[in-house]
């Protein structure tokens, strides 16, 4: 049995999460769930899965959920609850799965801890992907990521790396796959967060409009898979049911399919290195739409360009990156911002913040909260 | 350094192995060559790669072989070189790449020996499986299938089976796809032998046409893996990059992909667990067709389901259904009968034939002879 740790628990991968380990009580117990303010989706949550622990980061909210919360379920409070649970030395999994910067310091904990960590959160990675590794390899923490395509690359890599030349990370393309440059300026948020193939929360539908996100997954895949920056490739395929590709010198290559359904990932990080049933229809190619990978545009997503700049920068590009990232889709989404204007501000934070090394947690911070007040001051410079 | 002999060296497989061979010379060396007749190709083959043997079924041409032979090459003759060059107790790998029953023998010899044996000759599986697997098992040879669908699904299956719920066999088609059934009574053996993406010898390509080589390959698939007939599946795939498909129960499928270029797959034979460079271009999917899949038309294609019933019958089943297969396509070849007598050949000799055990090498050829005869009397019965 093992006891499983779900940051980020009311979102679509904590949610997701929890259907999972519901279809498998006998191998795996809800430990502890956390959040960040929503009490009401957590109180329901609590009642149906009793876990042990149930953390919210906003004390008020911790404070209704203590009022109302099940017998036996112990409500905590706090950032520091986070790490608390996540390195609990009870917990054996831990699903890390807050979105952005934010989740880092509960998935350090995690990985120091020695525990293993589904990571769903790519931005801990991308901001202190060294500490993290680091860490996972000092304490014997295993790290099986989540994401789609880099749980299609782990699952392809099972067997060996041996002649591995490269990896292709597919991309829906999002939203405006089709959308002319000339119209992408005036774009608003709800059209951004429309996307075709994938259910996700408002940031990452940003992200994937942008092709950020598939910028930011080559630079996970860089860390994950110790590849060089040449060796990773995005393709964009509309179809989202290759997951990704992995070429090999022989003129091989293995890929991983399957429904675009994040069950699959999360499924196979719980179980792996066996599989179980995780709920997901079975994949009838004959009934899908033909499967078509076409080169992505550069020019109307910068943002992928950006993200590869800041790989091969190294240092602190991938973090200040990100931070940067993060504010512009947030002035974006609060309509701030245009959608166009998100590469600009990402682009002029990443060229005003300092080159530096990030080897320690106070540094990765510094770096984080200079980047986000430079992406926030070139955004209220334009306004 | 790795001794190979290749059984068949004169074929397109033979020739594609030489090509892979050559190009890691400190890794292999030709030790010895097989064909049956074309004692003018093999002695090209002998002056370029200068084996230690050259075997040729044929005692004429292994005369003409002999006379003009390079020195430090000893030429053998006869059914039985062939046992002998494969068991040789130099030789490392066997490349077992002769067509049809006629490479049963060598191969079996290559298992008793211990031998890697790289398996292209699919019959010997379909004929004599169960004595094939058993005599590996008990001297330790390695099968390590060649056909690029076995070995796209070995590939896949390197990290673990765990959960498997089926494969998916990819079949291009053949170049009847999109004939109707109306006019396949009507098409010629060099109709049928145009195939639209591999290069193939003229009774594989019949075979590819009929799908029958599809049958062969789930009758192969159910002896390699393991698995019951339900968890085969047949998919059409006309475009060939895909070379064949594994779902598991948590909804994912792990797949291999490239160019349809055999040296993929024999490459890996050689270099497997490893890989290294097979002379096989990158598969740039941006510029390939959109990838379709389709049911096969089993009302055009009956070989496929004929394959099917011999695999649930077992038994002598499946070695019937070749050994009536090798006949009747001879026949088509030689313009005695249609391309959509081939079946209807196959199911009155599957009809005709008792069923029985195969547990010797003794029983198998019997059954293998009385199925040909009794196929032969079919076919002249309707003359």
């Amino acid at each position: 049995m093992k006891n499983i740790c779900i940051l980020g628990a009311t979102g679509s991968i904590g949610l997701n999460t929890l259907e999972v380990v519901s279809l498998h009580p006998e191998k795996y117990k809800v430990f502890a769930l956390s959040a960040n303010t929503d009490w009401k989706k957590m109180l329901e949550l609590c009642e149906i899965h009793k876990p042990t622990y149930a953390a919210l980061v906003n004390s008020d909210a911790a404070e209704h959920l203590h009022r109302q919360a099940p017998d036996g379920v112990t409500v905590l409070s706090g950032e520091k609850a986070l790490v608390e649970v996540a390195a609990h030395k009870k917990t054996d999994y831990v699903m890390a799965a807050i979105v952005g910067s934010a989740g880092m310091s509960s998935t350090l904990a995690a990985a120091v801890a020695g525990k293993r960590i589904m990571l769903a959160n790519k931005e801990s990675l991308v901001i202190a992907g060294n500490l993290l590794i680091n860490a996972a390899k000092k304490s014997g923490a295993e790290l099986i990521p989540v994401d789609s395509e880099h749980s299609a690359i782990f699952q392809c890599l099972q067997g060996s790396k041996s002649g591995l030349s490269k990896i292709q990370i597919t991309a829906s393309g999002g939203p405006f796959l089709n959308t002319p440059l000339s119209e992408l300026a005036l774009v608003t948020p709800s059209q951004a967060c429309k996307h075709p193939n994938w259910k996700m929360g408002r940031k990452i539908s940003v992200d994937s409009a942008t092709l950020m996100n598939k910028g930011l997954e080559a630079i996970e895949a860089h860390l994950l898979f110790a590849l060089k920056p040449n060796q990773i490739d995005v393709v964009v395929h509309p179809q989202s049911i290759i997951h990704s590709l992995v070429h090999f010198e022989d003129g091989s290559i293995l890929s991983q399919l399957g429904l675009p359904d994040m069950r699959t990932a999360i499924s196979y990080a719980l179980s792996y290195p066996e599989r179980q049933k995780s709920g997901v229809d079975f994949l009838d190619l004959t009934k899908q739409q033909p499967l078509v990978f076409l080169t992505p545009n550069t020019e109307a997503f910068n943002c992928l360009e950006l993200a590869y700049t800041a790989l091969k920068i190294g240092k602190n590009a991938p973090a200040t990156l990100n931070a940067a990232n993060e504010i512009a889709v947030e002035a974006f989404l609060n309509n701030q911002i245009g959608f166009l204007d998100i590469s600009k501000i990402i682009e002029s934070t990443l060229e005003a913040v300092p080159t530096a090394n990030l080897d320690t947690l106070v540094s990765v911070m510094e770096n984080d909260q200079l980047s986000r007040q430079i992406a926030k001051s070139v955004i209220e410079s334009r306004a």
